[in-house]
C-alpha cells in the first residue's frame, strides 16, 4: 500500500458517519483499504486445510494439557462412553431403561419386516438390532439417535443386490455379497470420517432428501402390497408402474396375458379389476386392514398427547402379538395367510469368512457398499444433528462417522447388514425420554433375550401385520409440509426434491438418488457460474447504498453507476461477472441518454461479498479497466477484502488502476467521485 | 414485513451516517429490511433462466423493430460478414491483404508440420487452412482471429485416434476416424453455442490452461526431435519418458536391448550415449539446428522492433524456400536427411462419405470430437475475448462457437480436420494490421493458390525444417511469467497449472486435461462448501464495521459479537457456517472471561455477502437461533438482501427471530444492541 495517495495517518479521517460533517471539503480524507499482514505460504496452506478438514478444531481440548491427560482426552474422543460413563447416574438410566424398552418394542417387527426389504432373512434384521446398537453406545456421541437396520437403506440395500444376485436362486451368495457390502459401507464411513472428508455428504441437499425419502416411503409401501394382499408372485422391480402390473395381474384368471394392457389402462379398469382382488386372499386383507386402522389410531392418539407416547410405540409388538395369537388359534395360514414360519434361536453367528474379499464380487460390493454407506450416513448424521440441536450439545460429524463405520464393520462380521440411525424411533427414543446411549444396549439386550428365547413365538405371525407396521413406519417419512416449504423458498430445490422423488418412484432407488446428486451439483454450478449483481442506490438522508431494487426509495447518484458483485470472481464466473457488468452500463448508458443526464464517469464496483479473486478474476478486471478508459470511464473499487486487494496488489492491477481509486466505503467512493454529492445528504 | 416494529415512516430514520448526531436516544428510530416486491414463479423463472442462458441479452437488438429490420438482423447475427461487409472499404483491405499474406507465409509451414503430428498426410493440413477460415469469415464475429490447425489440437487428435487406430496399418481406418471426429466436434462447438452452453468452456480454468499448454508445447516439441534429429523409429507415446527412451534408443547398437535401463538411468548415463548420438543423422541436425537459430534471431528481431513485426513471420517461409532448394541441390535426401516427399495437386476433395455415421467407430468419433472440439473452443474462445478486449469490442462467445462449430462440421465434409484459432497466427494478424476478418480469407486464397500450383515444390522440404518450425512455434506457449503470476496470487490455481503441466508431459494430453478438469472443479467444490466468514469490528471515529484481521485498529464491541458470513448459505456449506459461527463464539466467550469483559449477548450476523440462503440455510439459522437462546444470546441479522429477506419471511423465520430484529446496517444493529456504543463515536 506505499502507493497510497492518501496516508494512514492515525486520526483525522472521515468515514460514511461523519461525511456529512462541516469538516467535508473537495479533497476529503479517506481510509485506506488495507493490505493485510502478509502470510507465509505454509500459514496459508496451514489456514485453508484447517477450514477445509478441521473446521471444527477437533483437536481444542489437547492444547496445553499434560501427556496422561492428553491420552485421557484421546480415549474419550474414541470411546465417548469413557466421559459420559463417569457420570452416569440412576436418574439417567430410568430413562433410558423405559426409552430402551420402548424402541425394542418398536424395532422387534420392524426388523423382521426391514430384513424382508433388503431380501434377507428376518433373523438378518434382529442380528442387525444386537451387535451395532452396542458398538455404537460405546464410540457414538449422539445421545438420542436409535441404531439399527432402517427401512430406506434396507430397500435400496436389496435394490442394489437384486441388481447382481438372484435371491431366490443362489441365496448363499447373496448373503455374502450382503455382508461385503456392509463391510464396506463401514469402511466408507470410517474413511470420511478418519480423513474428515463428512463435508462430502453435504453435497446431498436437504431438498434432495425429502423427494428421495418420501419416494423411498411410497416405494416400500407399495412393496408392501405383497404382504398385504397376500399376493404370491410379485414384481422383483421398485417402481410403481411394475407394482401395480403385479398387483392387478395377481389374480389367478384375468388380466395376466395381457398385463400390458392392464397397465396402461390402469386408472381406466379399476372397477373391472374388483372382481380379481377378490382373488387376493381375503383373510389376510382382512387382518391388514384392520391392524392398520389400529397402528394409525395409535398414532394419532399419541400425536394428541405427548404423555400418551408409549401408545404408538407399543401398538406395533402388540399388533404381533394379538395377530400371531388370532392365527395361531384360527391356524388361519392353511387358509392361505402367509406367516413368518420358523425362525432361528441364537445370537449372532460369525460371519467373517462369508466377506468376498476377492473375486467378482468383491467390486460389486464395494460398489453397493459405497453407495448404502453414504445414504445411511446422510440419514444418520441428519438424525444427530437434528436432536443435538435440540439439546443443545455438539456433535462432531467426522467422529460419528467412524462410530457408525466401526458399528457397520463389526456388524458385518457378525452376521448383521448395514445399520444406522432410524428416524422413527429416534424420535420415540427422544420422547421417551433417553438421557444418553445406553438406551440402545437396553435394546440390544432385549434383542438379544427375543433371539434367544423368543424366536419360535414368530412362527404364526402373520407377514400382513408386519406390512401393516412397515407402511405405517414409513408414511412419517412423506414430509409433504416440507416439500410446500421448499416449494416456497426455492423452486430449484423443488425441482430437486420432485426430481428425486419422481426418480425413485417411476425408475428406482438408484435412478433417484443420481437424479437428486446430480441437480444438486447442477445448483451448485449455477451458484459459481452465474453469481448475483446489484445496481446500488443511495438511501435518502443517509449515506448507506443498497440494491435499487430492494429499495425502490434508493437514488442513483448522477453521472456515478454502483455496481455490486455478489460472489468471489474467479474462472467459472469472471467472464460472466465482466459482461453482466458492461451490459448494466450499456443499459444505464441509453436510459441516461433518453432523459438528458450527465453521462456516466465512474463506475464503482462494491467489492464487500467478493471474497477471493483469482488469476482469471483479475484478468477480468484488467479488460474491464481498459474497455472503461476508451469510454472515458474511470474505475473505481469499493471495500475490497484481505484477500483480494492482497492479490490486486500482487498482480499490479492495484497500481495500474492507482490506489486513490480504492475506497474503504461505496459512501467515500462516491465522495472522491463528485464531492457535491455528500452536500445533500 | 407487516410486523415490523418500526415501520417506514418515511422521514425521521437515522443511518450509519448521522447516528452520531444530538438526536441519538436510546430507542433510535432504524431502518427496515424490505422485502422487495414478491414476483410471480414465471417472472422468477424466467430471470434466472435469461441470466443463465441469455446473460448477454443477445436479442436487444431485436426489440421494437420492424419485421424486415428484424429478418436483416437475424441474417447479421448468423453472418456477422452482411453487417461490417457494408462498411468494408480499400484502407481496411490494404490492412486485411498484408496481414493475409503474412499469415498465409506462416500457416503454410506450420500446417505441414501440424497434420504429421495429427498423425495425417501434410494435405489435410493445407486443406484445413482453406476451407475453415473461408466459413469463419462469413460466420464469425472475431475480427483478429486467425483460423486455421493448431498445434495442441493437432497433438490431442493425434493421440486420442492413436489410442483406437494405428495409422501406419489401417491409415484408412485412421482417416475416417478423424473426419467423425472433426465432425462431431462441430457439432458439440454448434450445440454449445446453440443452446448457450458455452459457460461450460469456463469451467477450465485460466491457470489449468496455463498449464495444459505448457505441458502440450513440451510433449509437441519432444515429439519433434523425430525430425529434428533424423530418428527413423521413433515412440507413438508422448509421455517425457517414453520420448527420451526412443532418442537415446534411436542408435543402431548399443542401448536398444537394454532400454528400461537407460530410462532409469538416463541422469547418470548420459556421456555414454554420445558415442550414439552420432548415429543419429547429422546433415538432419545440422539444417535442423542451424535454421532454429535464424528463426530465433528473427522472433527477437521481432520482439525488439514492432514494425519489424514481417520478419518472424516470413522467416519460416523463407527457411522452407532456403532449405528445400538446399536440399534439391545437395541431394541430401540420398544421404538420409528425410523429406516431404510427394503432395497431392488440387483442392480439398469431399469427404462427407467417409464419415462414419454407424458402426463401432460412431462412439469413438463423438466421444473424441467432444474432447478435441472443447478443447479447440478454448482456445479460440480465449484468443477471442483477449483481441476483442484489445480494440474494444464485444463478442458474444456463443455465437463465435456456432461459428466455429458450422464451419468444423463444413471442413469434416471437405477433408479437413478440426481447426480452431491459432495463438501465434492470430498475434501476427493483429500486429500487422488486419481489420476484419477478410484476413483470413486472403489467407485462404493463398492456400488455395498453393494447393493448385506449389505442393510439388515441397517435395524436397527437410521434415528437420518443419520440426524447427513446429518447435519455435509453441516456444511461446511455454508461459512461465504466466506461471509465476499465477503462483504469487493462488497457489490453489497453481497446483491445477503445474498438475495440468506434469500431467501432460509425465502422463498424457488426455491424463493432463482430466487432471486440470478435476482440480478446477475441486476448486468450485471448496469455494461452496467452504466460505469465509469474518470478525468485525468497529473502525475507530467511524460507524464502518470491517475484518478485524485486515484493519487491525478496529475494536470490537463489549457484549457484542458481529460476524460476516461471505457467501450465500446453501446446503453445501450450512452445517459449516453454522459450525464455523458457533466456534468463533466459543473462541470469544473463552477470551473474554480471561478478562473478566462482559458476556457476549448479542450475536449480529452481517448478511450483505449472503445473497441467496436455502431451506438447508434456513434450518441452519434455526438451529442456530435455538441453540444460542439456551445460552442467552440474542440473534440479531444486519442487512439481509432481497432474496434472504423473501425467504426468511416466507419460512416464516423473520417471525420467529423478531421483525426488529433485523437492521439494515450492522451501525443500527450494533446501536439497538448498546446503545451507549453510539456515544463514543
Amino acid at each position: 500500500m506505499s502507493g497510497s495517495a492518501h496516508p494512514m495517518d492515525g486520526e483525522g479521517e472521515l468515514s460514511a458517519a461523519d461525511m456529512s460533517s462541516p469538516r467535508q471539503t473537495n479533497t476529503p480524507f479517506v481510509h485506506k483499504v488495507e493490505v493485510p499482514p502478509k502470510q507465509s505460504l505454509f500459514n496459508e496452506f496451514m489456514y485453508t486445510f484447517k477450514e477445509t478438514f478441521f473446521h471444527d478444531d477437533p483437536l481444542r481440548h489437547f492444547k496445553d494439557q499434560s501427556l496422561s491427560k492428553k491420552l485421557m482426552l484421546g480415549l474419550q474422543s474414541v470411546f465417548p462412553v469413557s466421559e459420559w460413563g463417569l457420570k452416569y447416574n440412576l436418574k439417567m438410566f430410568r430413562g433410558d431403561f423405559i426409552a430402551g424398552l420402548t424402541i425394542a418394542s418398536l424395532c422387534i417387527p420392524q426388523d423382521i419386516g426391514y430384513s424382508k426389504l433388503a431380501g434377507l432373512n428376518p433373523k438378518y434384521g434382529l442380528y442387525s438390532s444386537f451387535v451395532p446398537p452396542l458398538v455404537y453406545a460405546f464410540m457414538g456421541s449422539s445421545r438420542d439417535i436409535a441404531i439399527g437396520p432402517v427401512a430406506v437403506v434396507s430397500l435400496l440395500l436389496g435394490t442394489l443386490l437384486r441388481a447382481e444376485i438372484d435371491p431366490t436362486t443362489s441365496p448363499n451368495e447373496y448373503l455374502r455379497l450382503a455382508f461385503t457390502a456392509t463391510f464396506f459401507a463401514g469402511v466408507t464411513q470410517v474413511t470420511l470420517g478418519f480423513f474428515r472428508l463428512g463435508f462430502l455428504i453435504d453435497f446431498l441437499s436437504h431438498a434432495a432428501v425429502v423427494g428421495f425419502m418420501g419416494g423411498a416411503a411410497i416405494t416400500i409401501a407399495l412393496q408392501q402390497l405383497k404382504g398385504f394382499l397376500g399376493i404370491k408372485k410379485f414384481t422383483k422391480k421398485t417402481s410403481i408402474v411394475a407394482v401395480f402390473q403385479s398387483v392387478f395381474s395377481s389374480a389367478p384368471h384375468g388380466v395376466k396375458n395381457n398385463s400390458v394392457f392392464s397397465t396402461v389402462s390402469f386408472t381406466f379398469s379399476i372397477s373391472s379389476h374388483v372382481c380379481h382382488c377378490l382373488q387376493w386372499n381375503w383373510q389376510t386383507i382382512l387382518i391388514s386392514i384392520s391392524f392398520l386402522i389400529f397402528l394409525l389410531v395409535c398414532k394419532f392418539i399419541g400425536k394428541k398427547s405427548k404423555k400418551l407416547f408409549w401408545i404408538p410405540a407399543v401398538a406395533p409388538l402388540l399388533s404381533v402379538i394379538i395377530s400371531t395369537f388370532f392365527v395361531y388359534i384360527t391356524r388361519a395360514d392353511r387358509k392361505g395367510v402367509k406367516i413368518v414360519n420358523h425362525l432361528d434361536k441364537g445370537i449372532n453367528p460369525s460371519s467373517l469368512r462369508l466377506i468376498y474379499f476377492s473375486g467378482d464380487y468383491l467390486a460389486k460390493g464395494i460398489r453397493i457398499g459405497v453407495v448404502s454407506g453414504m445414504v445411511a450416513l446422510t440419514e444418520a448424521v441428519a438424525i444427530g444433528r437434528s436432536f443435538a440441536a435440540k439439546k443443545d450439545y455438539q456433535i462432531d460429524g467426522n467422529k460419528e462417522m467412524v462410530a457408525l463405520g466401526a458399528m457397520n464393520v463389526i456388524g458385518s462380521m457378525t452376521s448383521c447388514y448395514v445399520a444406522t440411525g432410524s428416524f422413527s424411533r429416534s424420535a420415540v427414543n427422544f420422547v421417551a425420554g433417553c438421557q444418553t446411549a445406553v438406551s440402545n444396549i437396553i435394546m440390544s439386550m432385549v434383542v438379544l433375550l427375543t433371539l434367544l428365547f423368543l424366536t419360535p413365538l414368530f412362527k404364526y405371525t402373520p407377514n400382513a401385520i408386519l406390512a401393516a407396521i412397515i407402511i405405517n413406519a414409513v408414511i412419517p417419512l412423506i414430509d409433504v409440509n416440507a416439500a410446500v416449504l421448499i416449494f416456497k423458498i426455492d423452486k430449484l430445490d423443488f425441482v430437486a426434491c420432485m426430481g428425486a422423488f419422481l426418480g425413485v418412484i417411476f425408475a428406482s432407488v438408484e435412478i433417484g438418488l443420481l437424479i437428486s446428486v446430480g441437480i444438486s451439483f447442477a445448483k451448485i454450478l449455477l451458484q459459481v457460474t452465474r453469481p448475483r449483481t446489484a445496481i446500488l442506490g443511495k438511501i435518502p438522508r443517509t449515506s448507506v447504498y443498497r440494491n435499487i431494487h430492494q429499495y425502490p426509495e434508493a437514488t442513483m447518484v448522477p453521472g456515478v453507476m454502483i455496481i455490486r458483485v455478489d460472489s468471489a470472481i474467479y474462472f467459472s464466473n469472471s467472464n460472466y461477472v465482466r459482461e453482466r457488468i458492461q451490459r448494466w452500463l450499456i443499459d444505464e448508458e441509453e436510459k441516461v441518454k433518453a432523459v438528458s443526464l450527465p453521462n456516466i464517469q465512474f463506475l464503482i464496483i462494491e467489492m464487500s461479498p467478493v471474497t477471493d479473486i483469482d488469476t482469471s478474476g483479475i484478468h477480468a478486471l484488467e479488460d474491464l479497466y481498459k474497455s472503461l478508459q476508451k469510454r472515458d470511464i474511470q474505475l473505481v473499487l469499493a471495500n475490497p477484502g484481505p484477500l483480494v486487494i492482497d492479490k490486486l496488489h500482487v498482480s499490479n492491477f492495484a497500481d495500474m488502476l492507482g490506489y486513490d481509486k480504492i475506497f474503504l466505503t461505496v459512501a467515500e467512493a462516491v465522495n472522491s467521485c463528485c464531492p457535491k454529492q455528500s452536500d445533500e445528504v
